[in-house]
């Protein structure tokens, strides 16, 4: 198979800047954040998802010798210096980086992630950043919806197949987990990061016998007390009438794929129930998404839970974030100088920032607000308001180390144990679940059109106005 | 980093069933077909990518005795026979595999790849063959068609940061050079698969430097006859008048990233032009797709080459494939038994196929039918009709060993020299380049509503009607 270090995982340009830098000289700590730009079409609010293979990365990032020679021999590089190669072969990252926790909602603007290191380090991470924390957060933000929509039933992740490649299926699984699915049909996400797996069968199954009930005989026979059966092969109804009647009342589970699942679950509920087999689940599949869902919910579906695939593993409506990582500042002498772009719809706001989040009176978010990171009291309000001041972004690396709550920090059911990667994912599950509570109702409306208000705090604004005049006198 | 073992990468339900197969002692071979039910709106052909890599997953695929012990003690395999536990650790894939080149043109309802092999082995592959193949193809198609609307000005990939996962970053940049990009920006794919790469710089390069025109100079040190500089971090027209007049008429090229691309490429064609710089290029960037290209091409943009990032590496309006890989036939005592399925809306035809393709009297393509692989003469029509007509699907694999020209075949370029990954590539790459020299030019259009020709053959129609009865006659 394709064997990946991720020295190369990453765009040329963060590379030959990186030799411009080397080479001129230039090795001043920067400062960049992570935003999105402005929230896609079909979405109020993000779930913040991809922190946890993003501090991997961070942590193991190398460059091969192989990877180097690579370079070396590359036309681009062909003025660059020896020394800028020896300087890869012994390149860590070794900045620091503050973050929202997994699980956390966000929206348009909001740093994810500020990073702080020597500008080559923090330069060349850009792409695989970007790349990770980009669609892990574009499927939790999608799974998290498909939730919401189907009112307590169970959401399974079943897109692997459909997914952008195999490390797409098994990290929309775990982005899906954390957006509030119960689970996965990718058994890798299951073994590598705990995600619960469950499984049916397939058509080929039944089409491989001649006979139908022949193939559900086999499959029950090994999986008794777990199979999900398949009954849409050839005649969803006439399947089901045949398991009520020749089968008995011990069947765990029905899967419709499908014909119209709304209708089809209110009469096999029906078959089965006159046949006593009140525990028999019914499980529906088949080109869903939020909006199918809430409307056969709606109209008085019979079933138990869904099997989403291609819509939540591609976010199909929304298949990619304009999320962006940005220059915010470099350090020089011990002060900060910001840095902002004026570019055409492209423009940034300067200087490291933290995000605040406040609440009402009632406990739901009412409002966020986006400072300078420095800035003492960057609001002022009710003391109510400002009791619920909470800032988003933690440090979660120092020199290049995990640090603090979101990776390493021990809980009450974790007491003297290393907290695993399935406890954090857990916990990012947990925290996505406790956020959608805090929304007020109609931002989690499927086509909300309320726009949670998102501000700047005033003297960040001072600062962008005072930076752009600047540069604009410079461009004269 | 995380570590993948491709045992588990796939389905829960692949691996049920394999236990079901196992503890009921079925392992009959069967034949199982590739295929995409139905082409997605603003595609009217598909270009085949994604082979080598499923090929080479085919040849490697194991499970780890770790993987091994996580089935082991997950809740569905209880009742599962140890034996089936020690199958696994010997699996191997020893199946036979027919399929279309990569670089191949490919429509609705056409087998890309057809696998025989017992039943266990030809099912656990489903999820990651899709998945890989649905990716790249659907990658390639969507590069063929931005490609075609830059006329001969090159194109290239520069989506890294939007795919979803690296992964997929770097399998779109495979999948691009397939489809017809010059390069990508993706240093991996350069790397691992010979994918030119090429880069420029970014907006925070510029930044990081008090003063613009030190960025410029800092950059053209170091890459003075590579370099591509951007332009509009503040003001494009201003920072290309500064270049025309300051930094002399060597300056490889300039990028253009925001604003109305079209009418600055023309004002800044005519400043370079006007000090002499006639060599210098201009490269345009900035949410880019087919319709854009084709729309600046056409209003007499002065753009040389084009980068394009997010619609790209995501296909974005059309970011899934429905396709699927479904149960052609049995193979019982020495005769095929033809399978199957009758589900509303997904209903297949039975037994292993052919694809045909057949050209008109001006070396156009004119048609496909699809045929039962054993039929001697599929289609009666002309001598020259006849005399055009092409087998798609060769064999590529047989019993687990690749095998044949789209693997290891060598080529008057290549006498004596084992094939490499790379040739192969480009292969694929020429392949596809002639696809659309066969095309007729409607079906080339962007928003073609022209339906190329495929059909069954009469053969198969007869095969699936008997079917189609016998199984209706079952179910009563």
């Amino acid at each position: 198979m394709i064997e990946r270090a991720f020295g190369l995982t990453t765009d040329l340009y963060e590379l030959t800047m990186a030799a411009a830098y080397f080479d001129n000289g230039l090795h001043h700590p920067a400062i960049f954040e992570l935003f999105v730009r402005k929230l896609p079409g079909h979405r109020s609010y993000l779930i913040a998802a991809g922190l946890e293979q993003a501090l991997d990365y961070l942590s193991t990032l190398r460059f091969t010798s192989d990877q180097i020679d690579y370079l070396r021999e590359h036309p681009s590089f062909k003025k660059v210096s020896g020394e800028f190669f020896d300087y890869l072969a012994g390149f860590r990252f070794r900045g620091d980086v503050w973050a929202m926790a997994e699980g956390t909602a966000a929206f348009g603007m909001e740093p994810l992630l500020r990073v702080t290191a020597p500008i080559i380090e923090a330069q060349v991470i850009e792409t695989f950043l970007l790349s990770t924390i980009n669609f892990q957060t574009m499927i939790a933000s999608k799974a998290s919806r498909i939730v919401a929509s189907a009112s307590g039933r169970g959401v399974i992740e079943f897109g692997t197949r459909r997914a952008h490649g195999t490390e797409a299926g098994l990290l929309a699984a775990r982005a899906a987990y954390i957006g509030g699915c119960i689970g996965t049909s990718n058994v890798e996400a299951g073994h590598l990061f705990g995600v619960p797996t469950f499984g049916t069968l397939a058509h080929s199954f039944v089409m491989s016998f001649e006979d139908e009930d022949d193939a559900f005989r086999a499959f029950l026979k090994v999986f008794p007390e777990t199979a999900t059966v398949l009954v849409d092969t050839y005649d969803t109804i006439a399947a089901v009438k045949r398991l009520a009647r020749d089968f008995g009342v011990s069947i765990p589970a029905v899967r419709l794929d499908s014909g119209d699942l709304c209708e089809l679950s209110k009469e096999v509920r029906q078959i089965l129930d006159e046949a006593g087999m009140t525990n028999t689940k019914i499980f529906a599949s088949g080109d869903l998404n939020e909006y199918r869902i809430a409307d056969m919910i709606s109209r008085g579906a019979r079933i138990d839970s869904f099997g989403v695939g291609t819509e939540l593993a591609t976010s199909y409506d929304a298949p990619a974030l304009s999320r962006v990582y940005k220059l915010a500042g470099i350090e020089a002498n011990g002060h900060v100088s910001m840095r902002m772009k004026l570019s055409h719809d492209k423009a940034t706001y300067p200087g490291a920032k933290q995000v605040w989040r406040f609440k009402d009176g009632n406990g739901k978010y009412s409002r966020d607000l986006i400072a300078l990171a420095d800035e003492d009291a960057p609001l002022t309000g009710s003391q109510e308001l400002m009791a619920s001041a909470q800032p988003l972004l933690e440090p979660v690396m120092k020199e290049g180390r995990t640090i603090g709550d979101s990776r390493h920090a021990s809980d009450d059911l974790t007491i003297g144990l290393p907290e695993t990667a399935f406890t954090r994912l857990n916990r990012a599950r947990e925290r996505a679940a406790e956020e959608r509570k805090c929304f007020a109702p109609d931002l989690l409306a499927l086509d909300s059109d309320v726009k949670y208000q998102v501000s700047f705090s005033g003297q960040l604004q001072i600062e962008r106005d005072k930076l752009d005049r600047q540069i604009r006198s410079r461009q004269k």
